[in-house]
This record gives C-alpha cells, structure tokens and sequence, in this order.
C-alpha cells in the first residue's frame, strides 16, 4: 500500500470511524483502524464488536484530486496515535507506504513517522447485511426524534433492554419509545420515503444512538436505514454506521400511557422551564429533587420546593389554558427538565389523572412526541 | 437588613468572593457569603481562611442607582444556593430582607425565596493590614506574569513552600520564581510605581495565583499590593483579596541557573511547540514523555521520539541562529510544551551546558523570562 492522501479528508474519515473505537476493549486488533486501498479510493474501518463504522474517501472531489493511489494494499493502524498525529501533521498533503511486517511509513513536511502496523487479516469481517428492508429518513428528523427520546433510558445493566430505545415502523408511523421505569418518552413522525418497510421490537442501545447523532450532519443529508435480523446499518453520504440491534423483547408501554385525563394546563414552555429549573436548585440539596406543583384559585399555578437546611423557593406561573379539578402534585424535577430541555414548541400541555397517577407532557407542535412522569409520594 | 438591589451587580460581586468559598471545609459559617449593608452600599465576604475576598458594590455607578437602603444590618447565606439563584432569577431588581433568626427573604418578579441565614458575628474577622509597603502593578502585567511562572510549581504537598511561587522586590525589579526540582521559571519586570517597596521571600500559593488572575480584569487595570507580615492583599477595582504568605523559606534557586552556554540556538516558537507536540503524542503513550533533541550537520535541529510498542517520529526543524558544539539530549516533552505555551515571544533562545546539565529556554522579546529544564539521563 503506498498513497498520497490530503489531510483534511484523511483527518474527517478518521473523526467519524474512531467513534467505533473503545478504550476498554482487550482485543488489540479492535484498538486501531483498518485501511483498505484500491482503485477507487480508500475505505477506513474501525469497530468494537457492537458497532461498526466504515467511511470512504473517494480517489476525486468536487473536481480535485483527494487521493493518488501508487499501490494498493491494506493495514491496520493504531488508532489512538493516528487519529491525534494526522490532526497535528504540517502539511496537506500526506504521504502513506506499508512496507514489510506492516511497518508504516508516514510523510509530511519535514515529520516523518513510522508506526508499528497490524495484519488487516485479522480485523474482523463486517456483517453481510440484505438490504432488503430499506428506508429514508431526513437526517435532522433522526437526530430529533433521538434527541427527544433518548434521555429517557435506563442506564442500569440490570435491564439491558431498557438501556435502548424501542424503534417500530408500522401505519401508524415511525415510532421511538425509552422508558427507565420512572418515567417514559415517545414520539413519532410520519416518513415521506418509508416504501413498504414495517418492524417492531428494534431496540439500539443509546449510547450508539448519540454517536450515530454525531455523524449526521446538520444540514440536509438523507440518511438510508436497513434494518436486518439482528443489525441494524445507517447510510450517511460516505459513510456506513452498523450497530446490533439489543436481545430481548421491549415491555409494552402502551398501558400506561393515559387517554383521558383530570386536569389539563397549557403553559409557556420556556417560563415552565426556568421556574423549574430555580425549583430544582434547592430539591437537588436535598439530594431528592423533589418539587411541588400546585393549581391556584386564580387560575394559575404555583412551583415550589423547600429544603430543612437552606430554605424554600415558591413562584406563580401563568397557564394559559386550564381544564378540569384543582390539584397539588409532587415529582423529580430533574425528570421534569430533562424533557423541557429537549422540546422546541413554545408551548406544552400537563396533563393530570391524579396525584398518584404519571403526569403527561405534551409539546403544542406537530412533533407527536409524549412524555410520562411518575409522581412522587408525599405526606403532604 | 432590608434592600433592592441590581442583580447583575449583585451577580458579579458573588461571582468575585465565591472563588474562595471552599467545597471542603469544615467550619459551617465559612461555607456562607456575608453581606454587609451600611449607607455607602453593600459588602460581601467570603474566606477559606487561606484566601478571603471582599466586593463592595455602591449605592450608584454612573449615576443610575444600583442598591437602595432601607435599613442596614448583616446577615451570612449558604454560598452555593445563593450564588447559583441569584444568576437564574427572573427580574433585574431583587429586593432582600432578613428577617427573624436570620430568616433570609429574596423576591424577584413573582419568585419568593426564603433563605436559612447564619448570624454574621459567627464570620471571621479579616486581617488587619498595615499600608505601609503598597505598590501597584499592571493587571495585564500581572496577570502575564502569573502564567508564565505559576505551571512550574510543585504539586505535591511534602514540600509546601514550593507548591507556591516565591515575589521578590528589590532594586533589579519585581520578580517571580516557580520550581519543582525538575524544572523552574522566572520572569521580571520594571515596575513603574513600586515607590521605595522593598521585599523577599513572599511566597504565595499557585492555586491562590490562579484564582486572583480570574478576577484581574482584561483590560487597563492598575492591581494595588500591600505587602505585610504574614499577608498580602491586592486591590482591584472594587475587590479586595486577602492572602496568606505560605511559611518557611524558599531554596536559593541562583546557583542552579548557568551563565555560560556551550551550545546556543535560536528558533522560531510555534514551529517548536508543534514540532514537540507531535513527539510529545508518541513519547506520551510510553509514559515517559521522552523526546530527544540532536544537533544536525546541516545546521538544524531534529526533534524524535520512539515507542516500542507505536513506532517512531522524528522531523527536523530550521535553526535561525546556532552557536557552539553539536550535541544530543533528551527531556521530558510535557515540561517544554508547559513553557513553550506561554510564550508570547516569536522566537526563542534555547541554550545547553552539557547532555547532563539544565536545558536553558529564553523568549527573545522584553518579558525578561528564563526557564530551565533538567534533562533525562538516558543510554543513547
């Protein structure tokens, strides 16, 4: 393998594979990436058992030359050095030859490197997938709908399914649950693109779902999905993104949502979020987060906490709109903020079955997202 | 204590004294920020009694009213809830009042807080200082001064005297020294209005250092430093900051800094700095943090390191200026970058007495810095 490669594609196929690249993993071949060179480019690969990541770097861009190919060939590098000496690199353009025993030979400017080289024999094979089941999805929808949902999951081991979150496609839409037992996230969204693809129960754990999110591309990308018997593989421009898809079946949630309620609140979603937030400083000393919400006879509604050692905060909100009986309830108010922070509509409907029954959040946009909260006990 | 107060200015001045709140105290009272209202304007302290800071805020600044008074008094409040509320509140104007106990009452727009207060007499009284030896500094000046030094210091706690950095004041200008046997800095300057200050042997704590030089404005501020027995307090603006001079004497550091070169170069610093680092990645993943630095025939210089488990770097870098013997030493990578970081100067002078002896480091501007590093032995 000998190329001539610049820096900067070179360093933007490198950024996107390591996020495949674990630092506890005790198989050395999995801490470098693979570079695979042949008459149409050149094709990095790193992979850590769960997910597996490859980006291509075309021989040709935007009419320049990106890549110049003298011998075709393959290694595996390690990948912590590389990803961080390519970033540092003086020049443009890079100058790369495998010689003997997978020795490296690195140029550029007046810096030379040799790196110590791994058989790519030994790198393992990516999973065949059909692609059979095919669809397209906007890449901004799929990084919201992640945004939206993933926060929600359990980060206990002991329920491995609920570290993922819950993917179905069917007539009703494209589907995203997360659920840590204490409170629940969903939402939906019609696709323009889906052709006849439908599947139930595909859980992605959610640690993958945030490195996925960092690939995609702020502006409009198209992002292909095929979703196969136990993989799942994401298709962003040159880049292929393969993760398994979780063991096990994922609870059915659909009980314990609510469909007729007691009491219901329109309010300002950013004013809800920041008297909150005051709320939540002073719950957090108590270790318990626990903050009260309380309808007032002037229609509004009244946010409040208190701590034995440091004191009490209390503030009046308006709503907009109310419906339904007075009521004073009591949650984690972390849980609370963690869905206003992810919510883009200016307003939100609480809605309430009882004072021990989950509290539903819904934005006012058309973001058919759904979020439940269950309530806390208190004496008062 | 009955107030309405801006909450930026409110805002700033818990933002300055809370830097010497400490997470780890012991003593109750000292995890609480005092407030004192008398009809000039508001005072708040705050001590770990190592460090203590004061911020006065006056009734008016540029003729709009910042406090009004409508009854003095004291009270001490919890630093952490107050220091984090006071950002988040809703309005511009807050208005206090303690009450009963210390029962503090905050309220902004339709917030209502109330606060456990502590009695202020419990609150340790601030060093008396004599203003006998005042001089006054350039913030920037100082500031500059602080980073180019305070990375040198010892980071462990079996040689207090030299966790700190050692200001002299005497006829040849101000001075600062930092050392922690490996390595050592020491930058002077001509103080335009020092008066007849006189001074040796104050040593005082880099993590003091650096939390006085975030409180150092950026733009033209003149820093007043009172100098006394086993204190010193500066004066910036409106804040005052008190601390403490560590004990014991400081090693006499003259003797170890050569005066007579056999080898001298002069290079360009960025190109030195980015050089080293890349060597510095490698040498990094041993854990050594070796690099070598070997004269060349052509008159440059080659930077190199190796890793028998990676491979190696090695580049070679143009010397404006050399004079003297060729020669080869190695050093540990991570003390050059320290230096080499915060330079402002573009060209550097490093100078060597021997492949055993200290490895000298000389910005070329007028910030009269001098470093020294002492080399690794090593076998080639």
């Amino acid at each position: 393998m000998k190329i001539s490669i610049l820096k900067s594609y070179l360093n933007e196929s490198i950024q996107h594979v390591s996020k495949a690249i674990s630092s506890r993993t005790t198989i050395p071949i999995l801490t470098g990436i693979k570079l695979d060179v042949n008459h149409q480019g050149v094709t990095l690969t790193a992979s850590d058992t769960d997910i597996s990541i490859q980006s291509f770097i075309p021989m040709e861009d935007d009419n320049h030359t990106v890549v110049t190919i003298h011998e075709p060939g393959s290694v595996v590098l390690p990948a912590k050095f590389f990803v961080e000496i390519i970033k540092k690199l003086p020049s443009q353009e890079i100058q790369m030859e495998v010689k003997e025993n997978f020795q490296t030979f690195i140029a550029a400017g007046a810096t030379e490197i040799q790196m110590v080289g791994l058989d790519p024999e030994e790198f393992p094979v990516l999973p065949n997938i059909e692609e059979n089941q095919t669809m397209s999805v906007p890449g901004d929808l799929l990084k919201n709908m992640i945004k939206q949902t993933v926060f929600s999951i359990s980060t206990h081991e002991t329920t491995p399914i609920l570290t993922g979150v819950l993917w179905n496609l069917n007539e009703e839409g494209f589907k995203f649950v997360a659920t840590d037992r204490h409170r629940l996230a969903t939402r939906s969204a019609q696709l323009e693109n889906e052709g006849d693809v439908r599947f139930s129960n595909v859980v992605i754990a959610g640690k993958t779902l945030n490195e996925l999110s960092k690939i995609i591309p702020d502006q409009n990308t198209l992002v292909d999905i095929v979703v196969a018997d136990n993989q799942v593989l994401f298709k962003i421009d040159r880049v292929l993104f393969y993760t398994r898809i979780l063991d096990g079946t994922y609870p059915d949630t659909s009980r314990i949502i609510p469909t007729t309620y007691k009491t219901e609140l329109i309010v300002d979603t950013k004013k809800l979020s920041e008297s909150i937030d005051r709320a939540y400083l002073l719950s957090r000393e108590e270790k318990t987060n626990i903050v009260r919400l309380q309808t007032m006879e002037n229609g509004g509604i009244e946010i409040s906490s208190s701590s034995s050692e440091l004191g009490k905060v209390r503030e009046e909100l308006e709503v907009s709109d109310f419906k339904g009986e007075p009521l004073k309830i009591s949650f984690n108010s972390k849980y609370m903020l963690d869905v206003l922070k992810v919510l883009d509509s200016e307003q939100l409907m609480i809605a309430f079955t009882g004072i021990m029954s989950p509290i539903i959040l819904k934005p006012l946009d058309d973001s058919d997202a759904l979020y439940i909260i269950l309530p806390y006990r208190t004496t008062n």
